[in-house]
């Protein structure tokens, strides 16, 4: 962990550092991902195959070992917990209510001089899910990624995932029975993103794909960006938490926390006007540690990519928030909605003292796929307009045409395009 | 050009080849595009500096040779023929009104829990736009890639453009006097993309980057996505027309060669159920290119892309049209509206007789930088969100927490995050 003061010399050397540290893996993939979309090209279902005996451990031999039965989804739902079902059902019902408000409307108007001019939103055909194996196998990133696609109208969901020696965390099972995931695929990895783009004489293709993965499974979607559409490309996630001296440092700590336990390269950042809490939130965290099961990856990460700056006034905040332009940022405040209007760059942003970060990862309905590594100040959240797109459309009457046929005509000719000139001449004889 | 009909025995197979061909150049930039990336990223402007003595045969050596002052772009449209300069405001006063349409509301309401939920759009801070040099340099494209940055709200918009031997196009200039851009900046190729992602000490970094251009620029692109946004991958881009017996000939030549005169991997689709206006066109568009000035292109797309189904029936074109996902879709018949209403995967539809497509590419007010190559599966055309981003947000009362937190408690616990658990159950004691 580190601690700034704005009012240091070095600071503006040093934030600035920060700002540009992508901590994003060195591992040189791209070549192995290239490698490993051509053989899923050329050699379809074989290659899959072969990948997910070597990586994954199970063998796909027989047909049944290729995908999961629905019934299974239903069967792992029923087999919940009544209060884990529960939990899963508000969450659902919650995201689904909040995506609901996204669906973009269509416009159709015919304007001043009788063109008809509008736009049409549809849903893709259909949308390809990546869902990661083992621990990162979380049933709350299935329904945040599910759940848009099916707001938007996608017919057909397709998730893939790796079940390492042919295990599966049965509560992804169930959240997919809850978000109407039409069928599940037990292959992973740069194969699986590169199956859903192409296609497979088992996996038909699909449109977008999204969802979380390791560093092959982002290169991939990378690579394939334009053969498909994809959410977003993904790095390491963070947190900062802008704070005055009126908190609780257990619950700060709590929060930072809360990111670092991710990954050892996620990263927790605080902003206070408090050199007090700034160390009584160090101590806490120090505490907190000491018995937190995911201690040695929140450590790590807090070791690596913490940061404390203390600032004179909390209004220099909204500005190194925006240079930030974190994923999430808390604002933990009495009055969070001035700061909230002084800053334009972040995912989603958590407004007061009872908002933590992780009831937006979980159940409050915005969703938690958001952009990360700075990219806030170009991208958004997952939406259902990730799964949508739009189709616009101009119907000109002889007498609209008329009225603006001729400007079009000439700026054909200045530009050197004489049958775009004559598409429209040829109309006003 | 060939002609297909649907009721004949290998139509399916033909058909698929086409659908699937996506006449994409072969060319191997991705290697010359990511080295030059890294010229760029490590030696700046240098770097820029020895490119575009290469490429554009111009030097960078006095500060006065880096841009072009906005001056020069007031004085270019202040020479221009009034009709002209008409035309140009016409076009850019109706593309402001459309794109003007499309600006999204915030949301921000309570639920039923007490939770106040919401989301925030903003505009980056910064856009580059590419505009190519020679014979593509359009005053069309600038106004339909800067009139959606500036409606955004963006502060600051950067073009680049290549100046070969240190010319430019003037009316390029005087639309972006029109369309009101910051900066002027004469390099062009992937150097110009490279600097706009990373920034120079000469050139400051942008957010996203939009704007056609060659193979090198359009691989730039793709390889810098994630560093920065940008408006989409682009390729050759085809017009489908779908036309019953009663139309002109010429005039369905014309919308054909207006598509084909952009380039030799262009392509030119009509559907029809009559047999007789296909042999109609076909000879329409050799008697057109006869007397064409851009004939050598259109020809050699034409004759090499050129396509013409016969149906037996118009019903059975959107599906057809939707497998084709074409950047531009015709509807040459008195009723379009029913074909419309069966078509799912268009980039833009002109509908009815008099709507020719030039009449997008300039004046109507929908944006004509749309998706090619099969993309409006996926993709739409360019609009001010590509220049915006969502910022979601929550705020949660006391009450809102503990009517929903012991139900995260339970997922994040679930999910083997003890420190997500810890940050919600903290603030329920």
């Amino acid at each position: 962990m580190r601690m700034l003061r704005s009012s240091q010399a070095d600071f503006e050397t040093a934030f600035s550092r920060i700002v540009r540290d992508r901590r994003e893996s060195d591992v040189q993939v791209g070549r192995d991902v290239a490698a490993i979309i051509n053989e899923v090209r050329e050699r379809g279902d074989d290659a899959l195959s072969d990948y997910t005996a070597r990586f994954d451990s199970h063998g796909l031999s027989q047909d049944v070992d290729w995908q999961i039965d629905l019934e299974e989804c239903r069967a792992a739902y029923e087999a919940l917990d009544s209060d884990l079902r529960d939990a899963l059902e508000t969450a659902a019902g919650r995201i689904r209510a909040y995506h609901e408000g996204q669906l973009p409307a269509d416009r159709d108007y015919t304007d001043d001089i009788g063109m008809r001019l509008g736009a049409r939103w549809n849903a893709v055909d259909a949308a390809g899910l990546y869902v990661p194996g083992g621990r990162a196998a979380y049933p709350s990133s299935l329904l945040m990624n599910a759940i848009p696609a099916k707001v938007a109208g996608v017919q057909r969901l397709v998730v893939t995932t790796p079940t390492p020696k042919g295990e599966i965390n049965p509560l992804v099972l169930a959240a997919a029975h809850i978000a109407g995931v039409n069928e599940i695929w037990r292959v992973g990895g740069a194969q699986a993103v590169a199956a859903l783009a192409y296609g497979t004489k088992r996996i038909a293709k699909v449109d977008v794909i999204a969802g979380p993965g390791n560093a092959w499974v982002a290169e991939a979607k990378r690579q394939l960006y334009g053969v498909v559409g994809i959410d977003m490309v993904a790095g390491p996630s963070e947190i900062l938490v802008i704070a005055d001296a009126n908190n609780d440092p257990e619950w700060i700590a709590a929060d930072l926390l809360s990111q670092a336990e991710h990954d050892p390269t996620s990263q927790s950042i605080l902003i206070t006007d408090s050199e007090a809490l700034a160390r009584q939130v160090e101590d806490a965290i120090d505490l907190a540690l000491m018995k937190l099961p995911t201690a040695k990856t929140a450590k790590a990460s807090w070791e690596a990519h913490g940061l404390i700056v203390v600032v004179d006034d909390l209004a220099e905040a909204p500005a190194l928030s925006d240079r930030l332009a974190a994923e999430h940022v808390e604002l933990m405040v009495d009055e969070p909605q001035p700061l909230f209007d002084a800053m334009r760059h972040a995912g989603s942003v958590f407004m007061g003292r009872h908002t933590p970060e992780a009831v937006g990862d979980y159940i409050a309905g915005p969703n938690h796929v958001l952009p990360t590594g700075r990219r806030a100040r170009f991208a958004s959240g997952l939406s259902v307009l990730d799964f949508m797109k739009r189709t616009s459309f101009i119907d000109a009457s002889a007498a609209a045409l008329a009225a603006i046929g001729p400007a079009a005509v000439r700026l054909a000719e200045a530009e050197g395009l004489p049958a775009h000139a004559l598409s429209i001449s040829t109309r006003l004889k």
